[in-house]
Parts: C-alpha cells; structure tokens; sequence
C-alpha cells in the first residue's frame, strides 16, 4: 500500500468521529439472523461491526431470529413445520427443537463469532434472569377463528437488569426469542417484537432490523423505489392496505413499539450488504428504511 | 400444626444459624447431572437448596453434566454412541448434538427451575464471556496407542470474571461444560473436571459434587462401608490400584484438583437423598465422602 | 438423629424460604423488653432470631424498654417511683438512674447477648448521632390538670442516618429510648413510641412489637378471644372504649403512627412463647394482633 | 471590637494553617477523663476542640476514664471501693456500677455535649460492635501473691472496623474502657491502656494524654522541671527507678505501646489548661511532654 | 508569646467553630482582581484565607479580573487602550495580548501564590472543558448607535462540570475570564460577569466579590455612609439614577444574577482589608455590602 | 460516492479494531509541536487524530513546545534571543514572554482547536496541581565554564494525579513545558523532556515525539536511510559520535528515559505527514523511527 493510500485510510477514520461522539455510551438493539444469516462471512462482518461498535462507546444488544435453521432441523427428525399467519405451529416437541436450534446451534455460534474476533458476548434466553416474560399468544386465523398455536407467545414484560449490567460491565448480550412463562415453560416469540420489546424496556437509542432486501419499497420488487423515510402514520395505512405484508410486519410493528416508548431511531435496513451496520451508522447514506414517529 | 411443631421449625432455622454465619459470603462450586438428575422432584429439591443458599448469603454455582440426555438424543436421530476410558467419541455432528441437548434443554431446565422457585439464574456454556478456554484432548487408549476423540477437550483455561460479576450481582450462574476453542470450535469436556478447576479459579470455598451412589466405599457395594473423610494421598492409591474406577475417578480428581489450589473443602456425596445439599451444609451430619489434603 | 430426622429438618429450612425470599434486605423495627425481657433464655432467644433474621438479609434495629429494672434499681437506693397515666415521674435523679439502667445495664447486655451469638450489634440511645430528638412531654393528669413529669419526653425528631448506616453495613443497631433536648438533656421516653416513630423514620417494612400477653383480646382475660387482625378504625374505637387500655395503648398508638407513615405491617405479639419472632416472620401462622390500616 | 482586634482573629486563623495541612485526614487517640474531666467548662472546651479537630479534616477517637465518679457512686450505694497496684477490686456488683456510671453519665454527657455545640458523637462501650476484647487481667499484689480483681480485664484484642466507619462517615466515636469477654460478659480495663490500645490498632497519627499535672517532671513537685521530649528508653529506666509512678505508669506505658505499633507521636499534656489540645496541635507552644521512640 | 496570648489564639479557633459548621462542603465564588490585586502582599493574603477554606471544608472557586496588567502590557507594545461604556475595544491584536496576560501573567502567579502556601489550585479560562460559552456583546454607545468592540462577549452558557470535579477533588479552580466563541475563538469578558453566572451555574453558596472600595456607599465618598444590607429593587433604582455607577454597576448586576439563580449571599467587599474574607465568612462583623433579594 | 466507495470505508474502520482493541484503555503522551506546529491544517488534523484516540477508548495527554513563537514574539517587542547548547537564555522579561506565549496563544489555541471539533481538553501548566516541579538547570557551555541561562529548568518531580484525573474523567489534558520552582518561580524546561517524564512518570503505553523530519536517519539528508527501530544502546552511541545531534538528541533522550521507566514504546515521527498519529498507531506502516530497549 502507497503512503497515499495509508493516509486515505486514516481519513476515513476521521470521517467517522463525528458520528462515533454522537452514540458513545448509547444503546443500539440490533436485530439480525432468519433469512439474513446464513452466509458465514456475512456472520463474521455483522460481529465485526458489532466489536467495533462496543470499542467506540456505543453499548450493542443483539438479538437474534432462527426460522430456516429449526426448519431443516425440524425435517431432519422428520416433522414437517406448519405456520399459521406466518407463526410456526409449536407443540412441546417442536419447542424443544426451537431451544435446542436457538440456543445449542445459533446462540452459541453468535457468541462464539464474536469472541473469537476479540468481543466478550454473552448468549441468552428469556428464561436467564428472568429477561424475557411471556403469555401464550392467541392467533385468530383468517378465517376468524382462534387457532391454538402451542407454545407460541407474546411479550409481556421484559426485565432488563441483567442485558444492562452486561453491557455496563463490556459484554455484549446475545438474546435468543424465547419467553419463560410463569410456570417456567418456554415460548417461541417473534423475535422481531422481542427486539422492538428490549429497545423499548432498555430505552435504547437505536433499533436496527437487519433484513434481507433492501427496506421498505414503494413498489414491490422495485428496489428504486425504497423508502428512505417512512412515518409511523403511513406504514399503518401500508399495513392495512397490505403494501407492507408477510415478515415484514412485525418488522415494522417492532420499530413503532420502539418509537412509541421513546426510542428516537428505528432502521430497517439490508443485512446482505457488507459491513450495513457500520454504514448505516457512521455515514450519512442512509441504507434501507428508517421509521419514524 | 400444633404450635408446639411450629416452634420446633423455629429451632431447625436456629440450629442452622452457626452454618449460616460460617459460610455468609462464600462461593460453592456444586456439580449435579449426569445420572443424579434425571427425576424432576430431586431437580426441584436442589433448586430449592441452590436458592436458599443464595439468600443466606452464599455465592452457589452450578456446573451440570448431561451424559444420559445426550445419548437419547443420538440414538433419536440414529447415532450409536461411542466411549473410549469413558469419554464419548465426539465427532462435529455430535458435538453439534452436544452442545443443543446441553444448552438447549438441560441447562435451560435448570435455570428455569431455579427462577421460577425464585431464584434469579443465569445459564453459561464456556463460550461466554470466553468462561472456558479448552484444548483438545489428547487421549491414550488401553492399547498404549492415542485415540481422536474429536471434539473432546480439556480445560485450558478458565477466566472466572463473569462468573464472578454474576454471583456478586445476585445471580445463580448454571454453566454447562462446553469449552471454547482458539478458533472458536466447541469442545466437549467432563462436567467434573469443570466443577474443578471452576472452584480452582474461583478460589471456592466449597466444592460438592452430587452423584449417585452414596461415596467412595471401601468395598465396592457395601454402603456401610463409606469413607467419611478420604485423604488425597489415599484416594491416589486407590485410584492406581483401581478400587475407585470408571465415573468416580473424574470425581476425586476435581477434588483434588480444587484441594491443590487451595479450595478447603470438597465432598462427593449422595444426590439421591432428599435436599442432601442443606444436609451437607447446616448440619453436622457428614453425607458422603469429604476428600481433605 | 435419624437420617429421617435430619432430612425433615432441611425441609424445615425450605419451607422458610418463600419468607426470606419476601423480607430479603428489607427493615424491621422490633421492640421488646419492659415485663418482656426478665428470662435469660428469652433473651437468648430472641438475640438468636434477630441475628438470623441478620443473615437472611433483612435488617433488624432493637428498641428495648426499661421498666421494671428501673423500678428495682430506684428502690435499691431508697426511691420510690411514681406514676401519672402510666408514665413515670422523671426528676433529675429519676433520669440519671433512668440513664445507668438503660445504657450501663439493659442495653449493654442486649448487646453483649447478640454479639456472643455471634451477630455485631451496637448499642445507641437518642444522644447518639442525634438520633431521637426529644421535647418535654405535657401530660395531662385525669383530673385535668397538666402535671409535670419532670424528664418525661416525646419524640420531636428521628435522624435515622446513623442506625441506617449501621445497618446497611451489617451491624444491629440496638436503641435505649432515651431523647435529646436541645440543651442536651436526656428524656425519660415510652419505648414503644420511639419504635413507632422509628419504624416511620426508616420507612422500615415492619414493626413488630413484643409483649407478654398474646395481643389484643376481645374480651379481656379470654386467650380465644384473640384478634388475629385489627384494623385502624376499630382500633381507634376500642382505645375510646376503654377495651383497649393501660401499657397496650401506646403499643397499639405507635402501630398506627408507623401505618400512617407507610409501614406496610405492624404486629403485636406474645413474646413468651419461644421464637415467636420467627414463627411470626417465617410461617404462616399468625400469633398475636396485627394491626392494619 | 475594632477592626484591628478582628483582623488580628483572622491572623491567627491563618497561623493555624500549615497545621491544619498537616494534619488533614489524621487520626487522633485522645484520652481524657478520671481526675481531668470533673469541672465542666473543661468539659465544653475539650467538646469544642474536638469538634474543630473534626471540621478541619482531622478524625477524632475519644476514650475517657471514669475513676472519681465511680467511687462516688459506690460510696453512695455504701460500698467501699478498694485498690491493688491502682486498679480497683471489681466483684460482680461493682462491674454493674462501673457499667452503669461509665454508660450512663459519664459516656453519654460527653456525647451529648459534644453534639449539643454541632458535633456527631456516638458512644461506645467495648461490647458495641465486639470493639474491645478483654481477658482477665493477674495482677501481682507487691507481696508477690497473684490476687483476683474480679473483673479487671486487660485488651486482648481490637477489632477497630466500627470505630473507623463511624470516624469515616463524620461521626466522633467516644469510647469507655470497657471490655467484652468470651462469655459476653463486661471487664473493667485501665482507660489509659485502652487509648494506646485502640492508637496502636487504628494506626493513629497521634495518642494525645489529658491529665491534671503539667506532664512529666524531672523533680516531682517542681513544674519548671518538666520534661519536654522523653525517650521511651529513658521512660523504662525512670518507672524502673520510680520516679514515674501511681497513675503515671499506664499512661507512659500506653504511649510506649502506641509508639512500638507505629503511631508516629504520643503526647501526655495538662488538660486543666484551656484548650489545651488546640494549643498543643496548632502552635508550636510544647505544652507538657512528648513521648518518643 | 505568652501561655496567655497562646490561650487567646486557641480561643480565635473556637469562635469560628460555628461558621465553619455552617460553611462545611459549601461553594463559594470569589471575584478577585482588577484593581484590587497589585499588592503582593494582599495576594499572598487572599491566597492563604482561599486555603484556608478549602481545608475547613468550603469549595472556593476564584475568578480574576486583569484589566490594569492588560493596560499596562498594551502601552508597553506601543497601543492605546480605549473603551467603551467601561469596556474595553478589543481588536483582534488587543485580544492576543489579553490573552497572554491573562493566562499567562495573572492567571499562573494566582495558582503558583496558592500552591506555594500549600493549596492545589490549577489555572483555566474558559476553554479549558468548554466551561464559559461565548456570545459576541452588543454594545449600545451612549449615543445611541450600536458599537462594535471587538472580540468582547458575554457569557452564553456555563458548563460548571470541570469546576465541580476539581473542586470535589480538593483542588481550587482559578478562573480566567475569557470565553469560547462557537468557531473557537476567544471572548474578553467582564470578570464579575463571570463571576456572578460561575456562581449561579454551580448554585454556589455565596458570591464574594472584592474590590478596592468600603463597599456600596449612600454618599459617594463617604466611607461612613456604607450600606451594610442592600436590597435588589434598592440596588436596581440606584443604578438607574446612577448612584451606583461605572466599574460598580456590573458588580451588583453579578450580584443579582447569582442571587436569581438561587444562591442565597452575595458580598461586595473590599478586598484592601488585611484578610478580608476570612473576616467576611467567620466573624459577625460585616465588612462591606451584602446583596440580598 | 457509490455503495462500493462507502462500503470500501467501512472496511476500514473493521480493519483499525485489532489495534482499538490493543490500545484500549492506555495512556499515550504525544509531543508536538515547536517547529511542527505552524500549519493551522496540520493542527487540526493532530487534534482531530486526538479527539479520535480518545473515543476509542485511549487516553490522550499532549504536550507542546513553542520555540518559534516564542521568538517571534520576544523580536516583536526588541529582544534577540540568545541561546547555549539550543537551551534560551532565559531572564526574567525573557521568562514572562515564555509565560505569555505558551500559556496565553499556544496552548489555549490547542485547547481551543480540539474543543471545536469535539473533543473535552484542558490546558495546563507544570504550576496547575504542581504537576512539574522544577530545578534551575545547571548548563555547561562548550567551552567548560558553567553558564547561568536564568530561569531554564530541568524536571525535578512529576505530581501526575491532575492529569490522571483529568484523562480518566475523559478529558485530553494539553501541559506546557513549564515547571514550578520551590519559591513558586517559572522555568523554561525542554518539552521533548517533560514528554519523556511525564510518559514515566504516568507509566504510559506509548510515547510519541512528533517532529517535523522523517525520523533518525542512517545517513544525514538521506530519507531513504530512515532508521525505522533505534536501540537504545546504538541510540547512544550515535549521540556520542554526533550523527544525532542538534534538537533530535532531547527527543531521543527522552524516549531512552520512557523506555528505562517501563513505557513499552516510544516513537519519533514525521508530523507533517497528515494524520501521521493514526497512521502510525492503526496500520503496521512503520513511520519514522521506534526507539527500543
């Protein structure tokens, strides 16, 4: 590398000051995986970030889905998933599958990743501390009636002093979607609502939905046609006219919750690219589609 | 009750009062599983014992096995196990099954059981925080050649200070003996071995593993004939000449791992009796096999 | 004892923990003494349940009265104590005895007993720290006249910092109910009105006063006619009534004083039965009166 | 007073100044009381030293004595007292009025004096807080007999932690030489023993004596023979020899063990003299003797 | 010296025992310089009655004037100072030589006065941590037009957090009055401004102001003629009439400013008087005038 | 910029963590300026590079020279400087105008520039908590005699508590190389050695001289003789023989003295390379000359 090049490079470093005075010492929830995961240098990039962000102040929660990886290990013992408006079907054993996925397989790999480039992460469930509390969750199908999805639930309430004494003490907290009922049981929650939860009850200053297309399009399949900007009001009329559909809504439903307890920024943006967690924070190209209230 | 029995309760909490005040503020390393954990009534015994623990003022940490879960497991999906001196030959598959029936159910069993008696726990594998730093093992079969194991590890290294920031905050800590590797890979390593060189690093005052048979007995089978107190320089004979063999030998080497960093007192004892964990502590009644240096 | 035995006494430990779980770092303001306090082995008892109440973590302060050893010790030197509403005429002399028996006798021993047991208690009057600021009492006689009971005091002022230190770091703070002019004289003050104004001072979670009857009875001299739960109002009536009277009113007065100051449970108990702190405080069985607003 | 006479007040605040750097964070042992304390404008003046010393950053511990009002008390109870080599024969009832004087008057007037002009005092005993552990002292009559005192203790140990909390946050602790035994019960110690004592185990910056003479007299009866400075080897050969003797003795020997646990300077002064500690911490005025190593 | 006159010393210290109590962890704002500092005897003075403080406990916080050195310095490099209403045009050549003098003359001897007698006093203007934002002055001439002076401003904004950390650190925090523009540059501000928004920023406990006048007087002139006790809407009507005039005018308006903020005495003393502070803070004896609301 | 150039920025900030995450935490000392300072954009690029090492997570403490300034300033009002061995002759004028420019132009302008850009700095001078307290240098002129250069210093002490305070509460603290007397006098000190004692004295991780060569040079005049690791013990042997001479030999004299006090590294760079800091501490591009032990 030319002396040139190496200056260039300790210009870009300069560049992000601005932004990095900005966020030291804020709290970012950053929601990643499902779709937006597999690919193991995407992995590797999204830890990278990750680190970095912990290095220069800012305190980064992760939390993270699992859909495709519980499906293969569904079919590999022979059950065949079903889905109801988009939540897995779960009965006892295809809990213990969902734990075993999350938590065995995926959780550990985060952690694993992360630490292994010089982070200090901490996996987690619901169940650790008490974080995550949750109710069965009641699903009306479309045909109006209730549908009994198993252990599927919602959030009801969070605790969050122990994700806050981690990443107080330099750790970076890895939360599984998975809620402790009051008996002890274990739900499989959205983790999309599980992040826009944990933003809301840390009073995050960010939440960041990593995804895997390009944001929220105008047009379905247009990528010119993203939207940079998207108001609370307009993404609930895009709800109902089912602009905004499928896994993208709860997405959506995540940010607004966030936005409603006072998180002040909420991105949904595209996981695919590299390195999009460090360009959405420390440049001003907006990538992806940020909701706000 | 009569208000006779009721006061008789009273003096049991004061008998217990010298105990109290001697272990206020102490770490105990306490190792369950394996084949001591199977019936959920005993799980919720020593859930109990574990919390009541935490609010007399000890610091507990558990360490759990998991041998029998992960069999079933393997033989589920059409994996026949494979010992070799009593370690599992752990190929990536297994390990992968290891570390889901691990973190995924058994410890997440135990810290929901702790939590939902009200406790506050917190589950572990080695990976977080880096916790347990492991090597591959390398092992020597009885034919004098060495044997690949796979992912069999021993302890490297411990760095306790997540632990230690857990317990101080009030939090159980329940660690499943997984350890990570330089590169990140996971390693299987024996629960006992890890209770060990946890209550090394940790400086424990306490190291108890439970187990399933009632000690060391001096003949093999004859419950009268326990060793209440087994010196280290004993127990080593015992093991070269064999009269303590197969499971127990990982046993009685974590105490003495943990006598030689200066751990004051290990005990072996009797899972299978009802809150054996309090009977040890708060009373003078010895259960089991106190190993001392 | 029988293995049978011992384990029954480790059920004994559980079933208290749900209590300890509840009162875990929370404060308790206990009176005990006057007529209360003449046997060793209560004494003995009671110091035994107040340093196990130390180690489960709830945070006890001692008020003790006087009573009767100060009676004795007035006739030791030829005085005899005299009597206007049930409080005691407090002439300079009166007070300097008050003062030796309280401070050199009775406190010192209660702490002597407690710390011997191997709790730390401390020993304080309302000198110390300024603890209780006192004002001269007005006292009006039946007849209507206002008497003057010389050293005879009320409570002006709590400035509870000193024993909240103490007690935040582990030591038992056990208080003489004598008050502080302004001139710094000493007052001659009820103990049972120094605990309820206590307990108000600390926002303590519970005052528990001990006597030597079995609480309030509906009809006077009728144990079976025990008022488990007595509310404010009705309080109030029977104190009118006259069916409430004697030494119990400002037992009863200073319950009310700490309800209103936000103390969520005020008991008066029979303090002759062995460990009826602790019957009261970790079993369900309600013994004596509890006063609720 | 003229603007010269206030100008030349603020100069000698200003004098005090290289002392009070000097000084800052300190802490002092003073010792006064038994014959120096009767009179009670000494009594004021030494509170109001005191009470300077601590706002101008110094830490100080008192320890008074009590002889004089002890025997009045006795005596008003028509007993006796009685002395060996100074120390006063102490049966069970007389410890109870040793407790009771020391305690209850002597104690509490100095802490209330003290926080009647803006001090924080709290009073002491050795019980409180297990501060001074004592043992029975064998005192050797001058024919050579071992004779039994009663309860006459020596310090066996100091457990300083609740005299340095207190003095930490603010408070003055006042301390009586009473002493607390292994069965809890109550020693009468030499108050000039236990002021070197608790110097020694304090670490104190000074041990300061309050006594009724000028100090150390080279020819007994002639003030103008006063020693300033003693070595503590000259100190050895002078009791040796006799010419220090009586109630001299302890306090020599409290500061020869003050000095050989590292107390950087020990003092015997006059306390009759009018602010006597002020005038030997603020001027360079030596009044009454230095003891040093 | 006499034992007598070391007495009468002692004595000095006592009286001020009770200003000291009252003064103990307070903050104080000292305005000193200007005309009142070329003596260096009264800036050795000022410096000892300042450490005087600190080790009683206050929180002195200084700021200096300079305008006569900065006069001087001018006419020494060949330029002609000129003012407007009392201020000084301040080009940018004229800013550079406040600068200097300032920081670098009378700024540095202040703490190197201070630290020589033994405080730790350390130097800043208004750049150091951003502590005094600055706004350009407006300056109105008497003719009516707008005048420009120059890098003269007003204070727009106090950030007290350096202050306070020093000064909770034992260190006195010397204050040059030079303010921060948004691009950097440097603003001459009037040292009682400063002084009077210092105080107000931090919520000190007194405003202090020196100056080389009795104090605020009826009769100009007429030294017997000192208002002891000035009330706001007194001092308001007296500028308007212009009975306080000139270098006075922006004193009482600091006065009242602090005095708004809540700080409850504000002083305008004259600071030519031996030790006048001390004579100020711990005598009854009013020197000078006191601003009250 | 296109998502390729973005994403390519991105890049480098993941490739500065390997040594964010070394760095994090420790102390650096950087000396700039004298002859380095002069270009307004190299200054801002120093501060910016500094702001920027602060939130990462290093602490940052500068200190400047001012030679050319000062000279400047000292023709500006008719005095030619003289110099001995490249020290100033230093009178007592000569000492104010050292004072004036420092502290009043150089050192608040860097203060200034860091705060406008972001960063919380601090100017100070060895008077300020008495961080440098200084002797007069005793000078041997090349002709043998001892010379008086007045008030020129050498290092006598460091009191590092101000700047550690300051740079642990997130302040960039800037000193000028000017020490305190014991009389409270100025002295003119070389600032490449108050750099190397202050790295020692803070035990700093890296000492960093700019300077506005390429480094050491092998061969005078030859940048491409650049010496890019110096021993110390060829260091001094090039000292000796002359080929490091003039104003390089305090830089390298002070780094052998960092180096002897434990600092691990210390390096002379080229300070008109832009962003030269950054460069040299985030890419393994060696720039000018590491000195090691």
């Amino acid at each position: 590398m030319t002396l040139e090049q190496t200056i260039q490079k300790a210009s870009v470093l300069v560049e992000s000051l601005p932004y990095i005075r900005t966020f030291f010492g804020k709290t970012f929830v950053i929601k990643y995986g499902g779709s937006a995961m597999p690919d193991q240098d995407v992995q590797r990039d999204i830890a990278l970030d990750v680190i970095l962000l912990r290095y220069v102040g800012v305190k980064p929660v992760l939390v993270h889905g699992g859909g495709p990886a519980i499906t293969e290990t569904m079919r590999a013992v022979g059950r065949e998933p079903q889905f109801v408006n988009g939540r897995r079907v779960t009965d006892a054993e295809t809990m213990r599958i969902v734990r075993m996925v999350m938590m065995g397989i995926i959780n550990t790999d985060i952690v694993s990743t992360i630490n292994r480039f010089g982070g200090k992460a901490v996996g987690l469930s619901g169940h650790d501390g008490n974080l995550i509390v949750a109710r069965k969750r009641l699903e009306r199908a479309p045909t109006g009636e209730t549908v009994d999805l198993g252990f599927v639930g919602d959030v009801e309430r969070i605790h969050p002093e122990l994700v806050q004494e981690l990443a107080e003490n330099g750790y970076i907290p890895v939360v599984a979607p998975i809620g402790a009922g009051y008996q002890g049981e274990s739900y499989n929650i959205n983790a999309d609502s599980v992040a826009g939860e944990l933003a809301a009850a840390l009073r995050a200053d960010k939440l960041i939905i990593l995804t895997d297309v390009e944001g929220i399009l105008e047009e379905p399949g247009n990528p010119a046609s993203l939207i940079s900007a998207l108001q609370v009001q307009r993404a609930r009329r895009m709800m109902e006219e089912g602009s905004i559909a499928g896994g993208m809504v709860p997405k959506v439903e995540a940010c607004i919750r966030a936005l409603e307890a006072g998180v002040p920024r909420t991105h949904i943006i595209d996981g695919r690219v590299s390195h999009s967690l460090l360009l959405e924070i420390f440049t001003d190209r907006g990538i992806g589609t940020m909701v706000v209230s």
